[in-house]
């Protein structure tokens, strides 16, 4: 297939590496080249040639991989199998003759093969695109199917029914290359990292900082696991009722009397101090029999709330929300890092946008100003784009097909303009006119409003037609480490707006200022002490630096052109789901 | 710096990308390089050059950093300061005189700087190693550090003793160097996966399905915020009375006999409709008392177990132990895949080599046995350690200098050694003979015992002084999903076992036989109805098919010769502490 090229693309590293894999391929050779782990060739590595794999033929190979859709022809006498192995969208057809398998049994859809024979040209004349067949000459493994069961059979399904199907949806089509996609984008987010010397960090999933004070956060806990026990444990050995309690205190009281007597009747010190170790140990037993007298079912407290201080951490624990707070503490050592990890919003949003488990790239560079960090946001999607346009080409041109044909288009764009910048006083200006100009909006345009989806996709879609990035928003909608301007009212925050999705990115300069920021700190009423940590950044050798977070499934919807961010995800979890 | 090299280490494509780097880095020219998101100059592109920086001499620069070691001298008429920006383990030395800036400002361990100035010889006869230093012309930043109250000051300070400051310990020489490394092996971990075609997932971090029914859990939920808003709420605002449910009875009991009497007496259809809209009213109140009357403090619960209906996924949710099941699911439909994620135990161990989140590559190959999962493994740890030797040159010989000698000689034997395999039976066989011929070890020796530590080590240390893939473990140690071998006593997995860590990885091939599958479940009494989604994969279209996962904290350990898990994470978790 053509390689899609947009325009202005520099020579960069992953064009090297494009250029050694396909040595790799084998793709300018004219032998097949096998996994390195297995002894199956993939199928991209024969249709994904240039030549679409015409320049194999007569080639001994090995494939594997499931039954797109399969047809018994001439009375049973042989079978085409379309079959697919997930290395590319492209199916391989497999002409299978009956003497050399029972074809009834390979022909259903989801069938697993590993079959070998040799690639041949298909006759000329026949209804195929393809450039390239294999004639099965041994099939060396099948793994059947149980079509009433099967959950993804050849007809079409749509994508909400798939949800219910998560172990089997990436058998599709269109699942599985935006699985190729995502695992693209991933690895260009890493390339792109490494080529700027942007080092990696794993900031903490478990975390007992709150980002901002906003989101809501799912709890991790070892309590109830630990309550649930103590309730079966109470169950069947009951605690002690008052009578063992005032039994053992008679027994302590006894053993007390006991080495009293001796002491006056000067006992010899052998007797006292055997009497004397009785009282401790009758001591012992009145305090155990108390201790198991005070456990109570449920949570445990103290003062009237949940005592934590008996969770796993010893104290409350959370699902981090953002890595950024913590990135900034290596960034503010190590120079510029980002982290790559899963993020989770415990919000009851059943939108098409929103997952309570979700990807975030967030770079986080020492030294550099909000203008810096923009730049930065803009050449890493440029990066992306790019990327995806070279290197999934195929997975591309399916998605433009069957999902969203404006999809390659919008990279073309967004990967060969320069993006707009205006401040958010500014769009404010725009949105402002429009509205003059007969413009309806469902939400109120007026200065201090945070922007609302609509207004996003208007301003790049509409206005600008292309990716635009806004700054400097007011203080009041943005979160409290933002750099304060010296207008005073506004932070040196931004945000960047692609078409199709709007906010892709949100980012800012950070306030180095420990006065300003402790000042803004408390103005919204956070806990200061709770973050003594980060405001110590600030009081030992502080550095202007400014970061920014990219949304993965949001860079996906982008790319794709998909509409619900529960497709772009492997395993969605939103209110009331999470399967598997 | 020479480069380290490992015999036997073919080119592969990150030589390219080191000489590509080397490039940019402008090592072979004579102008340094800015980075691109800043205006500073990274060290690392000054002293890492071939030349320590030398043919740079003449050079204007910008560079910025934090002060290791600073000190005045010719009576404060300059100073000298040695000064780091986390690029690279070598500190640059600047001059600062004091007609260009207050040097008593800037000596001070902990102060950031941004300086421009003229890159210099230093003086022959100096005693200093440095090939090059900055002659500061102008201060362009300080921040500025308290030292009363700065963590980390220029005394050596304990490892221990930084856990407690995880926001600054990036700051030390060593903790600098063990994140440049880690950063390192997460790339090469992806770059191998993409080198061979592997495709990157993203298994879910909150799931509802348990591994291996083994590890304990942490408990993902919104039940304990959600019941302590409920106690508040109950407290402002408290629930109905007795009296208060009665009241609301007896007027839909009046309001229900107005409608009988009215429809008796055949009033009009518009006061009938009256009537019965008032009824509706009653009722609606009457059913609102009731239910507020059923609220009560604490976890919800129903038939006296907690309701996990009202828990943010409608069910009990936990954080993921592994990715290995959900990556197997996109195995068995996109071919080879790998999952690099948080995993998560909530068991209290106080031990050096346990966290409660950690990081683990997981890889899973379709249409492979445990062979090719096995030389997928050694490949892997074998390119890793390439990598580490090749790029991370100077930080690997710092961790020689300051931490363990031993840990370059262990990447130069791992990279260019072919690793050892023995079965169980035949690593129980050595050990015995060993514990024959008077060693003495602390776990006994005999057929059917998991592995301990100090066997694994001593096979891997003393016997073959070598890595070691020991394979085919009894049945009744091992995992449900571990593929049972001809023997029907043993099963298909493997560990790898390195010297100063023992295992660093464990695999298997997968049990692709559906019914084996079920009777070793049912054997280990799992609940097979909470797996249906596992065992469909061998019910449609299944597929030989084997994986492993490399721990990257027990890497970093075997890697840089740390001794404590806690220092090779930036954030670690562990019972009683999740700081930040």
């Amino acid at each position: 297939m053509d390689k899609l090229v947009a325009t202005g693309t520099c020579v960069r590293r992953t064009d090297q590496l494009a250029a050694i894999s396909l040595d790799k391929d084998g793709a300018s050779s004219s032998t097949v080249q096998k996994s390195r782990f297995s002894s199956r060739t993939r199928i991209r590595s024969i249709l994904g040639r240039p030549d679409g794999g015409a320049g194999l033929a007569g080639q001994k190979v090995e494939i594997s991989g499931w039954v797109k859709t399969g047809r018994e022809q001439g009375k049973g006498t042989f079978a085409f199998l379309e079959v697919n192995d997930g290395s590319c969208a492209a199916n391989l057809q497999v002409k299978v003759d009956a003497c050399v398998s029972d074809v009834s049994k390979l022909v259903a859809t989801g069938t697993c093969l590993t079959v070998d024979g040799c690639l041949k040209i298909p006759p000329e004349g026949k209804a195929t695109k393809q450039k390239i067949e294999l004639s099965a000459e041994k099939v060396i493994d099948v793994g059947t199917v149980d079509p009433a069961t099967y959950p993804i059979p050849k007809t079409k399904l749509t994508l909400e029914h798939l949800r219910d199907y998560t172990n089997f949806r990436a058998r599709t089509t269109t699942m599985a290359a935006v699985t190729r996609i995502r695992s693209k984008i991933t690895l260009e987010a890493h390339l792109f990292c490494d080529e700027h010397d942007i080092c990696h960090i794993h900031t903490p999933i478990i975390t007992t900082s709150d980002c901002e004070g906003a989101g809501e956060m799912f709890q991790v806990t070892t309590l109830i696991n630990q309550s649930d026990k103590l309730e079966r444990d109470l169950v069947m050995n009951p605690p002690p009722t008052e009578a063992d309690i005032e039994a053992a205190k008679l027994i302590v009281k006894e053993k007390g009397e006991a080495v009293a007597q001796l002491k006056a009747a000067k006992a010899s010190k052998q007797e006292i101090t055997a009497s004397v170790a009785q009282l401790t140990e009758a001591k012992e037993a009145l305090a155990k029999v108390e201790e198991r007298s005070r456990l109570k079912p449920g949570l445990p407290k103290k003062d009237g709330k949940i005592d934590y201080s008996q969770d796993f951490f010893a104290r409350q624990a959370f699902l981090t929300v953002s890595g950024q707070l913590h990135a900034e503490t290596y960034a503010c050592s190590m120079g510029d890092v980002y982290t790559f990890g899963p993020t989770f919003r415990a919000e009851k949003s059943h939108t098409s946008r929103h997952l309570a488990e979700f990807w975030m790239v967030e770079v986080e560079l020492a030294f550099a100003g909000v203008e810096e960090a923009m730049n930065c946001a803009e050449a890493l999607v440029k990066d992306i784009c790019n990327s995806l346009l070279e290197k999934c080409d195929d997975d591309m041109k399916l998605m433009a097909k069957n999902v969203d044909k404006a999809c390659i288009d919008r990279l073309l764009l967004v990967a060969s303009t320069g993006f707009g910048r205006v401040t958010y006083t500014e769009a404010i200006t725009l949105l402002e006119k429009a509205v003059a100009q007969g413009k309806k909006f469902e939400n109120q345009v007026e200065w201090g409003i945070d922007l609302a989806s609509e207004h996003e996709r208007y301003l790049t879609e509409v206005l600008f037609q292309k990716p635009l990035i806004v700054y400097n928003y007011p203080k009041e909608i943005k979160a409290f480490y933002m750099r304060l301007n010296d207008d005073g009212k506004t932070v040196a925050a931004f945000d960047v707006l692609v078409p199709k999705v709007g906010e892709l990115i949100g980012g800012s300069q950070r306030e180095e200022r420990m006065d300003v920021l402790m000042e803004r700190m408390e103005e919204m009423g956070l806990p200061i002490k709770q973050y003594e940590w980060y405001i110590d950044l600030r009081r030992h050798g502080t550095v202007k630096h400014s970061g920014f977070g990219l949304g993965l499934e949001r860079m996906l919807l982008f790319a794709t052109g998909m509409d619900n961010i529960r497709d772009v995800i492997p395993f969605p979890r939103y209110p009331g789901r999470a399967d598997l």
